[in-house]
């Protein structure tokens, strides 16, 4: 695709649709929108607009259209694979000042939010309410960014992911069409499902002005363990068990001891430094809750860990949680002179296994500083490494392991990407991993954006 | 469109591509292949074929392209809205001998199975597994009949639609192509969600020949309840109070008293003639469910129930389901001399009550004949209607009130169809329901299938 450079005609105008204090060319707001939080390369776009409205998005896409100008969402930037970095230039939609929660309707378990809304505010303001809006990335992210890279994070594997709770969409073609998608009702089989079509295409068949998501009753009680293994394989099986137990728990997260010592040291807690399991459980009743903990028990005993730690508080819980939802963060303090590479991929459960087997003997071969962390419920793995800045020779060895290791499991059924999205670093996988499907995706891009102006260089390889 | 009808050359070049016991155009299996269990009007095909693989299909798909010639996908027939109907005559491809469970991978949750599967068979199959796939319309329904119409039934409100139970689909595209899409990973932010797209696609944009279902644990437990009420509202309060407990039954069936005073008639039951309530939970623990179905007493009673039994054992509960999945047959038996009509609408929560009051005063200031069945849990409502084969007079006044239900449900914020598809009977409101989305919705299938031969007259308004 060939774009056009913004001239100063185009600023004039564009700059004609929204307030002056919305509209911006300053160099250090356009250093601002040049990265998101992977080790992609910076790419500054040329203009910056904060919307406020559907109408004024509208405006902006239809004469970034005509004129073949780039425009790429940008929500928070936390985004993990360089979703948001407009590497095409051209004009980057800043939606923080959209994010407005509309309207909450309690009754009907739903809220209608602006894109710009940061997830834990809507559930800051929902608690008193018994209820909560359940993909948990971790970051800051908003929920237009969650929208775009259908993301989830720790309680995925009970909650489901962002695409499970988006119902109604109003986007923005790129033609200019505002164009409102989905029902209120909790169900449908009425057309297709554009929906989930838009959910997950990181902003570049449409963008996302507004959005009613499904909310779901905070959970009573829960109950939560600790659990150390004698090797990160034998805690797969773990919690491979404990899934076919039908136990049903609510978060299934796996460290590496690498991992698990950092948190004591950057987080002040004092668990045991070994592979550990995060388990926790959701439910109405405390009784029931111990009672499944105790099978959980049984079942990591009877596959040898080495401890197992339960009748967790909510604050011992929450302080944990805290440190492995800061772990990324916590990772790229603990190693000022590195850049930090966080990959993401998700195999079936049966391969989970020899999928973390890959990347221990990898990252030893290799010898490369790397943490993984695991939803391991999900077969979903992140391998965060950490390489000198500049060592040419250093990220040459980690560009080959974490090849080896999304290739393994692109092997092994599964996927380049659980969570962050293709972005721009997994796109060199997509012929791979979905092969003859990969042109339907293709022309289907044709079709919502035949210019190819929203978030070019993204998803589809080169 | 424009089709063309069958000549004797394409029967010749058709009949080629399969054994010779696979095609047919004999009356008595055309007439067979006319109608669905709706009251739409027959329309026969001029051929009917059994495929046994995506290759057998993509070479009738292929020719039927090239000659445009309608291709009309059949599973067991058990649709009600006319969707696997041939209205345009052409081929119809029936999937019965398309029925193998290819593979259970037991401990990866999933099975691969063909699209002539009948569900209740791969769940007879899972049940010594600990397995099931949840999904559940009630009928024979086939899974590729299910996925086409993106089906869903009693137990949807805890475990969700079949679009929630689809990993990944062999599909046979309008110009032949195969082409696999998604992931056998259990989640993915890989790439536009095709599989979303296909499913509730009602055939109109590919033929599934082969699916990745995702499976889940049988509860070990259950319990159940029948909770009798003065009305049909109150009923419905007690629902919404249920829902919003966060106790998350399994099943919120709320039936008429007719569709009750039926039940026992036909099915030898003893229940009290009044809106009744199905409750069920599943759990782990005896303890844990009795307990919750306590707290859900002391609900209802406190919207004043009449009567809360609980304490069924599981054949008094199968007896129940069954004979709440064999209602809509059971309608059709007592009333001999009448067509029936199913319709299906779905609103918001805090929307239910109203809905249904809606239809007991139309049903009434009209004097039909109509049964209320309820997903109440899902705000998912069906009028099952019965008139006088004929009765012109009558059957303006049913499509009067059917009319003045969708377009009710629609106004409330809901759906023209919560499971059943849009088929013919519900293309009237597509454009009502959808507005602007409703172009995209057409682009897609321009896009998908040019020609148009994929199950033409469905879905869209002509």
């Amino acid at each position: 695709m060939k774009f056009n450079p913004l001239t100063e005609t185009d600023i004039n105008a564009l700059q004609s649709m929204v307030d002056t204090d919305r509209f911006s060319t300053g160099q250090s707001v356009l250093n601002l929108h040049a990265k998101d939080q992977s080790s992609h390369p910076r790419s500054r776009p040329e203009a910056v607009i904060w919307p406020l409205s559907a109408a004024e998005i509208s405006n902006i896409v239809k004469y970034a259209n005509a004129q073949r100008i780039p425009i790429t969402g940008w929500g928070s930037g936390s985004s993990l694979e360089g979703n948001p970095i407009p590497v095409r230039h051209g004009i980057v939609l800043d939606f923080s000042r959209m994010n407005r929660i509309l309207e909450i309707r309690e009754e009907d378990f739903q809220a209608d939010v602006e894109p710009g809304v940061v997830y834990q505010d809507l559930n800051d303001k929902l608690k008193h309410r018994g209820l909560f809006f359940p993909p948990d990335p971790g970051a800051r992210a908003t929920i237009g960014g969650m929208i775009a890279n259908n993301a989830s994070g720790t309680r995925t594997v009970y909650y489901g992911s962002t695409k499970d709770y988006v119902l109604r969409l109003t986007a923005v073609m790129a033609n200019g069409d505002i164009v409102e998608m989905g029902t209120r009702s909790a169900k449908t089989s009425s057309g297709y499902d554009l929906i989930h079509l838009m959910v997950g295409s990181e902003g570049t068949l449409g963008i996302v002005a507004r959005a009613t998501v499904r909310l779901t009753g905070l959970p009573p009680e829960f109950s939560a363990a600790v659990v150390t293994f004698p090797s990160v394989e034998v805690a797969g099986k773990a919690v491979f068990e404990i899934k076919r137990s039908g136990l049903n728990p609510a978060a299934l997260e796996l460290l590496g001891p690498e991992a698990v010592a950092l948190m004591n040291r950057e987080e002040n807690l004092d668990l045991s430094v070994a592979p550990t399991l995060f388990i926790e459980f959701h439910g109405i009743t405390t009784g029931q809750l111990s009672e499944v903990l105790e099978m959980a028990e049984e079942i990591c005993r009877g596959q040898g860990c080495l401890e197992f730690r339960s009748g967790l508080g909510r604050a011992e819980r929450n302080r944990i949680f805290k440190a492995r939802h800061g772990l990324g963060e916590t990772i790229t303090r603990s190693h000022p002179d590195c850049r930090i590479l966080s990959t993401d991929v998700a195999v079936p459960n049966t391969r989970y296994p020899e999928l973390i087997e890959t990347i221990h003997r990898e990252v030893d071969a290799h010898q490369i500083i790397g943490y993984t962390l695991s939803h391991a419920g999900d077969g979903n793995v992140h391998l965060v490494v950490a390489g000198k800045k500049g060592d040419r020779q250093e990220w040459d060895k980690i560009d080959r392991v974490v090849d080896t290791v999304v290739s393994r499991a692109l092997a092994l059924g599964g996927t380049a990407t659980g969570e962050h999205g293709v972005g721009i670093g997994k796109r060199k996988y997509m012929a791979t991993e979905h092969g003859a499907s990969l042109q339907w995706m293709q022309r289907l891009k044709s079709l919502f954006d035949p210019n190819g102006i929203l978030n070019p260089g993204k998803i589809f390889p080169e």
